[in-house]
């Protein structure tokens, strides 16, 4: 039998459901997986040990009394990155800005959450403030400690990977969600942009903050889509993958992959291939090639703003990195990526309509080694400043052993068609030996 | 000698800073004026009073203390709309939900005014959540108590007009900052969208929340986007009348104009036309005729998304009208709206470049009679969508006596300039007698 901290969310809500696992025993597992690993990890900014078990107990005798129809997530814990606002819970960021700083009201998600009966188990780590040259998190990978889980979602992947919890929210402002799940080896998602209310999430650039979410299982990832409402299309479990379409971009930035990525993706065609998929290179025209220096433009511009307050306030309270970055560029160069950025997301769709799935490097390779540096966003910040749902699908390995992910994309919106082929997929990437 | 209360926040701040004027009896004489005219008007959802004396004492120290440099608001009371979150004093949205709640973080933008040194008067009422269809406010409009103010920014443009306050900050989706301006017959200011920090305020609808401002003359609304800094450009004073070009355009909406609208647009033209600017009239294609449409599309789509939370927790504490508004969209929908309006971006920019200013109705009219409607928000919608700033300036007057704004618009980030030719605009407009 599984221990108790390796089910995943789907399997752990049908026990709790069927009345087979208390929530209270599947958190004391969790905890107790913490509490061995974590003095290595370094994963959690908070964890409320009395608040959860208090939580769970409450989850136990609400299920016994059946005077509600339990929620999809009754009695599962999960983790919530840093960033995100949770009631009577710190919410830091990583930033001496917020030392200490209690916040008083559940993000928008985090009530949703609530609402289907989960368990907030914690909060986790962060790059500061989420942003782009802040101070990284104490996290480390959990596949070898003496490299970075990326980030800035750090810790939500980390403990996901680590088997502490089955799910943890993230964000995605460039690389954020994407990137640690590769590294870690776990399923990451970023659905479209906008499907999910922001309120209650530090802001960095509001054109491209997207929040997201880490899980061991396809299915866990599209739990979650159903409980949050990203999509208003049913997510069929699966799709066969005789005549499923996947179209394989080598994205502007093929440069920066290293072989290990590339030998992935081939792994991954060819597994697709022999499984009876078809696989087609595909192309984008050279508009496409300006995304990556787009992003950075929105992400200064817009992050200028939303931290201008902070300045204003506790200037010496920012990594000199982010403050650096907050130069204010001309209003000029910032319209100008908005409305590249706006006019490149409908031509990326109506190409991308036509594959089940478009399939890129989720990032450039195995998670470097050192935990100063978060690793390379190169393979992320277009898909964020596109809108597009991504999926990091772990399965494949590289030269040292770590995990090496397949990032799927789709078109805005197709958030269901994607989680259903990406399950498709995922099945292959697992289904044999890693390489 | 003009009374205290009745002065502008420019007047105001230059007395305090020289040292003839303290903050304390400022806002003293500010909540002389609420205590005689609040039983009527109705303007105030939260009033500390105590704790503002408290902030203006300890500014009318600081002042003294000469410690640090003064800030452009130093002393100055300004309200802030009740969905804009203020630490220690309740934002309670004019919600069931959000009764008694009380906020511990200062929004972002209230954090830039604090920091430079404006006294947060209270909380000013507002329609439910801002939203399309929510319970209205119960403020009265000051120039006839019988007529609603406008809304959502209901009591923030009442409390500038009754000269309660100098300024105030509002919020607009739809029509909530420039309408109740023209109702109330203040300056009222929407920036272009995303220039300012909009955490800490209640969402909406994201692509549309935009946070503006109220005050009794183009100068003091200038200096509040100096001290938000929302434009990378100075803003000059004034610029010479003559040789200014000011496009006039219907809109597709001109059918819901009233007559003494038109009067108002024709007399403004009148006089500039004699003052030596130039007017000419101007049309766009017919691309701009679903403006209207698309900017509601938005708004209902994303104020699914922004109140699913609610929905989902406290069902039965959300107007049914809202919640009526809420059913789900197809995404496709949703989606086509978005790109329409990002397309039309660009496109409105280019054309309104060739002037210094469109002109444009601000309100169908004269405040409606009754306080059950706020109004037709006709004229404000397609702008919030274009993300272009707005300026309502007073000064003329309908058949009842009552105000009728004209607005201003302009190109994405020409903020600066149009602050510039409102200035020059609103002389003109203030300088002989009403209609």
């Amino acid at each position: 039998m599984k221990p108790l901290h390796t089910l995943t969310a789907t399997e752990a809500a049908a026990r709790i459901a069927a009345g087979e696992l208390q929530s209270e025993r599947l958190v004391r597992a969790c905890l107790d997986r913490i509490a061995s690993r974590e003095p290595e990890i370094r994963a959690w900014a908070h964890l409320d040990v009395d608040g959860v078990l208090r939580a769970a107990r409450e989850a136990d005798k609400q299920r016994q009394s059946k005077a509600r129809p339990l929620g999809a997530l009754h009695g599962i814990p999960i983790a919530v990155k840093d960033i995100i606002a949770t009631a009577g819970l710190r919410t830091e960021c990583n930033s001496e800005v917020f030392r200490d700083t209690l916040t008083h009201m559940d993000a928008a998600v985090v009530t949703l959450l609530r609402a289907a009966g989960a368990i907030i188990m914690g909060k986790t780590e962060t790059v500061e403030l989420a942003a782009w040259g802040g101070r990284v998190a104490p996290t480390a990978n959990p596949h070898d400690l003496a490299r970075t889980p990326g980030g800035s979602s750090s810790g939500s992947a980390a403990v996901v990977a680590d088997f502490m919890v089955p799910l943890a929210l993230g964000t995605q402002t460039g690389g954020s969600i994407i990137r640690p799940a590769s590294f870690c080896g776990v399923v990451g998602f970023k659905p479209t942009f906008g499907t999910l209310s922001t309120e209650g999430v530090k802001h960095y650039a509001p054109t491209l903050d997207t929040v997201g979410w880490y899980a061991r299982s396809v299915a866990d990832v599209a739990l979650l889509a159903r409980v949050l409402e990203v999509s208003d299309q049913q997510i069929p479990k699966s799709l066969p993958l005789r005549g499923l379409c996947i179209g394989a971009w080598r994205t502007p930035y093929w440069a920066a992959s290293s072989p290990e990525t590339r030998d992935a993706l081939a792994e991954a065609k060819r597994r697709l291939c022999d499984a009876g998929a078809i696989v087609a290179e595909v192309e984008f025209g050279e508009d496409f090639l300006a995304l990556d220096e787009l992003t950075r433009i929105v992400m200064r511009g817009q992050g200028r703003i939303s931290f201008l307050h902070l300045d204003r306030t506790a200037p010496d309270k920012i990594s000199a990195t982010i403050r650096k970055g907050m130069e204010r560029m001309s209003s000029d160069q910032l319209c100008a990526a908005l409305d590249r950025a706006a006019a490149l997301r409908p031509a990326f769709d109506t190409v991308a309509r036509r594959f089940d799935a478009v399939m890129v490097p989720s990032a450039p390779g195995e998670a470097p080694i050192g935990l100063a540096s978060t690793g390379s966003w190169i393979f992320n910040g277009l898909w964020t400043l596109l809108h597009v749902p991504c999926v990091n699908l772990p399965g494949l390995t590289g030269p040292h052993g770590l995990p090496v992910g397949i990032q799927l994309v789709a078109p805005r919106y197709a958030d269901a068609h994607l989680l259903t082929v990406a399950q498709t997929v995922s099945d292959v990437l697992q289904s044999s030996g890693l390489q």
